[in-house]
């Protein structure tokens, strides 16, 4: 197996560029990106996986090479599928167009879809797996987690807790007013977090009290995006108002009542449960939003794969905390988790954080 | 006025690093380093102000050069004083070692030691002021700060205060345990910090649940530093018991009470009174180390200048705060804060800020 050339890894960088121009569109699909070199190392096709049910990036970048994909290379992110889903499978498309050698990001942690790089091997391909592996990795990550865990027996969405407070942990004033804690760079950017999830979930408590939109919008204007993710309201008893902003038109909605999903030890919508039906629907990479109960039973349960936290450099002194009730009541029981990204956004800073200790089933 | 040259440029910058040589050690002085250049532009001499009473800078620096200051250019990170004091003024040391010119960076905000720069020009020598400015200011913040403040008729000192936190904004958990939520690299920092304060200060109600040390030590051996700032125990009612750490030999302690500072509209010690009565005893840079009502009754008073916050990559979802009543109930009140620095200690994060409103009197 040769060692990736500079075209090559020149073709994996914008590779993965073109993957992540789909962030947020492809669920329960990964991102993808393609680029075909000819056999003098031209790049002759790209393309790029847009949305679930839509040709593959392979699929695409082949159409534009034509003949002068054969004797070439492609470089995708992903490890090409071997299975018929919605479309036919990429690896037979790789050998009917005569690339005689394959350079991959990432494998294919999907049972169903994997085995890609053996099948081409078969056919006397070429294939090296790992260039730029992390990086491509990266935009996919909740998929990657996500799909390993459900192989494992325990198929879940990669959750996101969100959360804004001030610089002394608290998420609104004493009177309740929050708005608003954080400075509009910071709400933009995480009109920009909804967007690259598939699902925005907070609890009724939340709903009754601040009664949110859930959606993607610039929020200078207003204006909502093209693509919605599902809201999901966790409402035990069905309390969610009918003229709720969650209700209205702007994106579908889910409200998850206990009846439907499930109860858990404590009475209320089983989060496990919850969490297994929205794998089941297709969700891979899920915001939750609050409120602080809803925050700290999914933060017990170990439900919670990443942490988002807005801090405003204000303070309170007194008002409502972002979360309660997660489960600890010693400090030797507290949730650890270590700092992955410190930004400043505007005059705030978001801290974006993982658990130190894998969540159950990872 | 001739333009700063290289060579007096490398000698300011060279200044300031002599001069943090002694951050902590020289209040209520400030802290000053001095170069002296010969008449070709070469180094002949350099010192700093050690500690409160002990030579000036210049004296220091003009007694390595001798005869070799002749003709030459003294470059100093603070105006020269122009008074007598417990030395005499560095101006009339200037001139009588033949120093032709001076390159200040700070010009000196104290009314009693101002006027510097004016007696040297009088006497023939060439004053230029500013070179590296704001990077000599940097180090004498404190200073700075309390010296205007206290010529504008308020004086008392930079209030640091220093919190540490998980990131949902608990200082404990909901057992009261906090050893410890951040890390032993960020409590190394810590002491750094105090080690560059006149004066700690922490409240009774801490003092009787912690039994803190408040004292400058090695976090691994315990070995305490030489130098030691004065401990400060804001106790309204003289309930510090006898056999407290504050009251060991390890340090000063000024148990400061209502009774001997003053009682505030609260009832409890006027903090104004005990700011003003810390500065009249020398003091610049005092941290407040909590607890929480304390904190948040010097917030509410507008008397903290800067807030250090450390960060721990925990989440504990119950537990106490590191601030209370704060006088703040609705989110338009809130105490704004602009970030200055932001820096990952260990796994922790050191969140610096200062208030983008004014404290009462700056």
């Amino acid at each position: 197996m040769d060692m990736a050339s500079d075209a090559e890894d020149r073709a994996m960088r914008w590779a993965i560029a073109l993957a992540s121009r789909s962030i947020g569109a492809t669920s329960p699909n990964p991102i993808v990106g393609c680029v075909i070199l000819d056999a003098a190392g031209q790049s002759v096709g790209e393309g790029f996986h847009a949305y679930a049910g839509g040709p593959h990036a392979e699929i695409r970048a082949l159409a534009e090479a034509g003949v002068r994909a054969k004797g070439g290379t492609a470089v995708v992110t992903l490890e090409p599928c071997n299975h018929t889903g919605r479309t036919g499978p990429c690896t037979q498309a790789l050998i009917a167009a005569g690339v005689t050698r394959v350079v991959v990001a990432v494998p294919d942690p999907n049972p169903t879809a994997a085995g890609g790089a053996a099948t081409l091997r078969a056919a006397g391909v070429d294939v090296e797996v790992g260039l730029r592996g992390d990086e491509a990795a990266a935009g996919n990550r909740a998929w990657l987690v996500s799909t390993r865990r459900a192989a494992a027996g325990d198929p879940r969405p990669y959750v996101i807790w969100k959360l804004a407070a001030s610089l002394d942990g608290r998420s609104a004033a004493a009177d309740g007013s929050s708005q608003w804690i954080t400075s509009p760079a910071a709400r933009s950017d995480v009109h920009i977090l909804r967007s690259s999830c598939d699902a925005i979930m907070a609890g009724v408590g939340t709903v009754l009290a601040d009664d949110p939109q859930l959606t993607v919008r610039d929020p200078a204007t207003g204006a909502p995006a093209t693509r919605q993710p599902l809201r999901v309201v966790v409402d035990s008893q069905g309390r969610t108002p009918t003229d709720a902003h969650v209700r209205d038109s702007a994106a579908r909605t889910w409200v998850a009542t206990a009846a439907e999903v499930g109860t858990g030890p404590d009475g209320r919508v089983d989060l496990a449960a919850l969490c297994t039906e929205l794998f089941n629907r297709g969700h891979r990479r899920v915001l939750l939003e609050g409120g602080p109960r809803l925050s700290g039973a999914f933060l017990a349960a170990g439900l919670v794969d990443e942490v988002v936290a807005y801090v405003a450099p204000k303070l309170l002194g007194d008002g409502p905390t972002a979360v309660l009730d997660a489960g600890v009541t010693t400090i030797d029981d507290a949730i650890g988790l270590e700092i992955t990204d410190v930004a400043r956004i505007g005059p705030d800073l978001r801290i974006t954080a993982v658990p130190t200790t894998a969540p159950k089933g990872e």
